[in-house]
This record gives C-alpha cells, structure tokens and sequence, in this order.
C-alpha cells in the first residue's frame, strides 16, 4: 500500500513515462512556463516511444493538433481545457477522424458531427488527439491494445486504448465509455484514474449505443483533480473547484458484496489496508449493508443489457452478421434474444426502483469502497477481463471513480480501488476520491 | 363528432386517399389477393399525385424499394411488417439514404448504419420508402412540408413528414421522434393516428438526439391494429394481438390541467362530446386529479429540455452557428446556457420522484383523454404550432396515442384526442385506444 504509482519508472522492460496531467498542464499554460505546443510535443513524444507496444490508438491527428496548438500558442488561456491533448474512444464521433467502432466492417467511416462531448471539450480549447481502440462495438471482443505496464497482459476494455493512453504520458485526459465495467476496469489494471459518473451527467450523444440503459460516458485521467476540469468543460464552468476535505468522521462502507469472493487476495488485502489507513485517518469504516440491493441485480442487468445490445446492433446482425465476433453473436445478443419484452421491461421497472432504495442505503454512508477489479490485470490480450465488480454500481446509475493505490507484488502492475457515490452526487464523490487518494498514496 | 376520418374525401381542394394501414396490407398479402409491389405502386402512385402539394419527403428511395418489393412478391409472408412500406424521419438513421437533420448544413450526408429502428422495421420485412421532411434538429423551424388537409396549414412538427405522408397515403406507417409534442401534434393536425410509446420502449440509438432524457420513437398510422405490428417489429414477436375490450366500466380521467384553457372551444367540445359517447358506452368519466404532479412540471421540462438539447448540438453551436434558425440559437440553446447544472440535476430528480407518484395517480384510471394540442392545424408554414398539451405526457414518460376523431366545422380540418396510459403499460392502452376510437367513430 502507499505507493504512489507516479514515482514508479521501469516496470516490466516498459518504462512507464509520468505524463502531465490536465491540472498541471493547465498551471504550467497560465504561469506561461510552457505553450500548448511544447505540451503537444511530449505527448507525441511517448505516443512515439510507446505505441509501438502499446497499440493505444486507432488514428492519430497529429497535423491538425499541432495547428490547434501553433494558433493556441498565442492566445491568453481560456476554457477549462485550455491546450489539454485529449483522447477519444472510437466509439465516439468525431467529425475531423475516422470512427471505427472497433471493427473492420467501419474501416474509413467518417461521421458528420462531433459527438456532444467531443465538441464541448473542444470548445474548452482541449485538442482532440486522435481516435483510441475500443473493443469491437465496446463489447467484449479485443483490439490490438496491450497493457502498458506488461505488453503481455490486458489492458482492460472496452475502453482499452483510452486507458493504455493516459497510463503512457500520450494524453493526459481520454473520453472513454461504461456500459459495465468498461472504464473502471481498463483504468485499474492500467493504472490511472477511470471516472464513470452518474448516469446521465454527461450527453451521450454521438456516441454509439450498446446498452442505452446504462450507456455513460467517462474519463481516464492522472489526477484526482482533472475530473472537475472535465466537468467544467462539459456541463457547467461552474462547478466547484477542488477544496481539501477531511477524511475525519467520513462514514466508509466496505463492499464486500456481491462478488467479494472472486477477489483474488491482492485486491482483498488491499481493501482490508486501505481500510485499516482511512481509520487511521478518522474515518469510521464499516461494512455495507446492502438491504437486500444486490440480490437479483445481476439477473436485471442481463436481462436488459442483452435485450438493448441484441436490438442496438439490428443493422449489423442483419446485414453483417458473420462478420461479429464469435463472443459478441454467441454472448451478448444471443442472451438478448431470449428476454422477452416483458421480462426486460419488468427488469427496468425493478432497478428504477432499486435505485431509489439505493439512494436510501446510503444515506448513512459518505462512500462505498471496494476492488475495481477482482484482481491485476490478466496475462493474454484475448480477453480482457470481467467486469463484476462494477456491474452493480453501473446498474444502480452510482458515480465512481477508481484510484490506482497499490500495486501487486509479484506482477508489479497496479490495482484500483473503487470509491463509490450516491448517484448525482459526484462533486461530492470528487472531492472524497481526492482525500482517499493523497491518504492511501502518501 | 362520430366522423370517421376515412370517409372524407375532398377537403380544400386536395383530395385525401384512403390510403392503406399495414394491417389491410397483412391481410391483402397473406390471402394472396395483392402482391408486395402492387402495395408498394399504391404508395407511389399517391406520393405521384400529392408529393407536389405536401411536400412530405426529404428523399425518396423508390427504385431499391422496388427492388426489395419484387423479391418479396414471391416469397411467403413471414414478419410483422412483410411487404409494408414505410417512411423514416429525417433525423434517423438509414445506411442507404441521405439522413439530412432538416438543415442544409448536413446535405447528401450518408450515415454508416441503419438506426436499431430502421434495422429492426426491415428485419421484419418491411420496405423502407424514404426519408421525411423533420423541422431542423427536430426543433421548430420549419421544412417544406404543408398539411395535407389544407396546404395553407402547418402540418405540425417535427414530424412534420412522417404525419403527412401517412396522412396522404403516401406510406401506411411512418417513423418518428417525440421530445415534446412532435409525434401527437402532427398526427392531431394531418388527422392519422399517432403513437408516443412509454419512454425506452424503444430503442433510440441512430436517432439524433435532442434532448435525451426525453427523446421517444413514434408511429404514424391508419389504424390503431398496425401500432401492435411495429411493437411486433421492434420489441418482441410474442407482442399480443389486439382483442377486443368493452369499454364498460373503465374510468377515464379528463385531463383539464395543466393547459385546458388555451384548448380552442372546437377542441373544448370534442373532449365533452367524447365524454359523453364514452359514458354511453357504459365508461365512467371523471375530472383527472392530479394531485400537484403539474404544479412545476413545465418549469422542469424547459430546464432540462434547454440544458440537453444546448449541448447535444454542441458541434453546430462551435462550427456553424450563424448557420442555425433564429429561433432555435434564441430559443431553446439560449435557455439551456442559463441553466446551471445544479438546476437540471435537480429538475431531473424531481421528475424521477414525479414519474412514481404519477403511477400512484393514475392507479385509479384506465386511461386519461384531453385534446392533442390546442387546436386544428393554425394557418400559415411558419410555425408548427404549440406543444403546451403534450409536454406533460412527454415529461412524464407516459404513453400516448393520438386518434382523429373530429373535425372542425369552420375548416374542416381533423382535431386529435390523446388517450394516455400509465408508464409501460403501452399494450393495455392501446386495446383501449381501439375501443375509443371505435366507439366516437362509428
């Protein structure tokens, strides 16, 4: 515990670079001790010593970035996102790049808008990057991504390149998206923080559905801090700064439900140690009593993602289905073709309600933790791991954001650990991550 | 009252055809007694005669419509929607047309895929005709389209097309979006049916979005049977047939807030004179207490509504500004940038808590009546008329259907009445929506 992953350096034959983050960017624009263009520059710096092994992106814009930079240089900093590189998952329109879904049947297609985040980060002045692999159509199937701490491992999906890009200095701020584990997932086992907010926080417009139940929109980052950025650049500026909050007298709950027990011994002992640090910090740490919540919420959660993916993806299961992967037609939307209509609506009408007991169940409580993941990231790219520790949250529309805290022993790569919200309260969830982060890292 | 729309024929000038509803075609079709080509040369006939006058299409796809008509002409009927043509609203997806957003600023675009609509209509053997005009950005600046009633009259928006092409029988069924009143008021105003399903009853990827939270495929139809063969199309094969209900002993609520004064005193009448055939009929009728559910409704649905729809159109706002109508850059996206984003969270956990109560409401009802908008079709194209009767439906996630039970003495032009359920209880309402319509028409 306690290790602050920025200071490590080599890890597994693949140094892992520090990479700016937006925060820090934004400093060092305002005081003028760099321009946007030197920024840019060290970005493409890693992108060209990593990406290599990484394989994080799937088009990069180098030319129009740097004369979004060039022409940023000489203006006075403005916007949340003021000369901040950022990263798109492909599964998010962008007007000026290919959008490739993360499949060969869209090699080249060219979208005729800017998702809405896409365009509202740049209208904060951030300058879009380039395109990062996601699995094939953010389900299950890979891309070429590899872990940036080990290129022998997963880096997690579907926002796979998203993470893997933030993780390797290439960017300090990637867009990725969360249908059940896809952000929070990818940022444990690359690493850096994955922010999946609160259902409907974030326009999800432009992005390609999977799951439109539980679609969200989120963001890999190197700082606690860059997410108020991101809030500011895309829903109101303003939001609340960061201000330093105690961790005395914050109500924990520990989630040891409902999968607890797939948690490789790492991920648990990790749990037991940050518990152990935030009540020597003050905080009172007790187990969540989830009131029955998490009962049949993995049943609703298939039965809907299955029933939405299987109609979401109707034009390629018509026209190109032996092109989908085996994974995709065989899991997913096949499951989805067995709900019936009134199954998936009597699932809807169970979580919404669930949800509001949630909201109930934490009354009580400041934050929720648990593992991000149940263990480091796997060996093989083939496939990238389960996400059933962040189906629940997902399910329940709660924020959360995972915090690269420790580090296994016999691996070196990073473990997340999970701080969970009350859903809408994410400013709040912020400011809490931030004070777990600096007491578990310092 | 007592009209039976089917029976007009010259109204203005223009004749109206009779057109035909899927569920004529089903049967024409698997009794053998018409070919899918010889209904798909109907359509093309009526769009031949009155597509000059109505304007109802932005493109029209006829040749591959023939084509998939021919193939179907010898093959055996199987699927909800064999050998149906229909129409799609311009700002939903088709990967073979143009999908044009009712602005010139997206002319000859060409999606990659099919939106999960258009994919699933097809899947079940429909024929996609063409695109239909929708007002820009689904918002209220107008397209080309006229009433087909009387081309001096808006035909209502933004489903300005898919109400008129229906209503011309230039296609039995059309596709469109509701965000506020833009499926119920057009089908009011160009006098066919209109269906405004719960919300996520369907799924809406490859729609553009307007404001999300509230964004809702609907149908245009000729009769209420064919609302039971999209359900059939899209949702689920095991949808119910219709069966016929009595409507002896339903309570009816009439909804006399939040807007009943400004219903003009035609529309007024129709909802009395509906009263009191439905009493006949053995209903009992009663004022809807609404126990305060509209009291700050319309104030939440503006925030949210101006909240969303400013960011979804975030790219045009950032690059083609000058580009949008006035009254979309000065209505709605004016209003969403003056509202925080603690407003609009909060305005959305109110609804939430509003959608619950109003299921506790409606517990004693079988289903509410009240007009479909305030009036007939006003005169004049530059305006699409009022969306003040169906903001609260919308708001409230509720299933409506639209039904053309009257007609205006002085104009002669259709007045609608809405008939709306309880959330998610599309299937219930629409067996009752039959029996209404029969029994004022009849």
């Amino acid at each position: 515990m306690g290790i602050n992953l920025s200071n490590l350096t080599k890890i597994s034959g693949l140094t892992k670079p520090t990479g700016y983050s937006a925060s820090e960017i934004k400093l060092a624009l305002s005081s003028r001790q760099m321009k946007p263009s030197e920024v840019l520059e060290q970005c493409i710096a890693n992108i060209d010593l990593y990406e290599k092994h990484v394989g994080a992106w799937a088009s990069i814009n180098t030319d129009s970035a740097r004369e979004l930079a060039r022409e940023l240089d000489d203006k006075n900093p403005s916007g949340a996102l003021f000369g901040v590189p950022f990263g798109i998952k492909d599964n998010i329109d962008a007007f000026d790049m290919p959008t490739e879904y993360g499949t060969d049947m869209y090699l080249g297609y060219r979208p005729s808008r800017d998702a809405a985040c896409v365009a509202g980060m740049r209208a904060s002045n951030g300058i879009a990057l380039g395109k990062t692999i996601c699995t094939e159509f953010a389900h299950r199937h890979p891309g070429k991504t590899a872990n940036p701490w080990n290129i022998e491992h997963t880096p997690g999906g579907s926002s796979s390149g998203s993470a893997a890009a933030v993780a390797s200095g290439m960017v300090p701020i990637a867009i990725g998206t969360q249908t059940t584990g896809s952000v929070i997932r990818p940022a444990a086992y690359c690493g850096v923080i994955g922010y999946k907010p609160s259902y409907g926080d974030f326009n999800i417009s432009g992005v390609l559905a999977n799951t439109p139940s539980f679609d969200t929109l989120g963001f890999f980052a190197n700082c606690v801090d860059d997410l108020v950025l991101v809030r500011k650049a895309l829903l109101d500026e303003s939001i609340p700064e960061l201000k330093k909050l105690s961790l005395k007298g914050a109500r924990v709950a520990i989630a040891t439900k409902p999968f607890w027990e797939e948690a490789c011994t790492s991920s648990q002992q990790m749990i037991e140690e940050a518990a152990s640090v935030l009540k020597d910090a003050g905080a009172k740490v007790f187990a969540l009593d989830d009131q029955g919540v998490f009962e049949n919420l993995s049943e609703w959660n298939i039965e809907i993602s299955g029933y939405e993916f299987a109609r979401t993806l109707a034009h390629e299961r018509r026209l190109a289905f032996h092109k989908l992967s085996e994974i995709l037609r065989n899991g997913r939307m096949a499951d989805g073709f067995r709900v019936a209509f009134s199954s998936y609506q009597a699932a809807k009408k169970n979580l919404e309600l669930l949800r509001i007991k949630f909201d109930e169940v934490l009354k009580g409580v400041d934050f929720v933790i648990c593992p991000s993941a149940q263990s480091a990231a796997p060996k093989g790219l083939e496939s990238t791991g389960s996400a059933d520790f962040n189906m629940a949250w997902t399910s329940l529309h709660c924020p959360v954001i995972s915090l690269p805290v420790a580090q296994e022993k016999d691996t070196a790569l990073p473990l997340g650990l999970q701080v969970v919200g009350t859903r809408y309260s994410d400013d709040r969830l912020i400011k809490f991550a931030e004070a777990v982060f600096k007491c578990l890292t310092n």
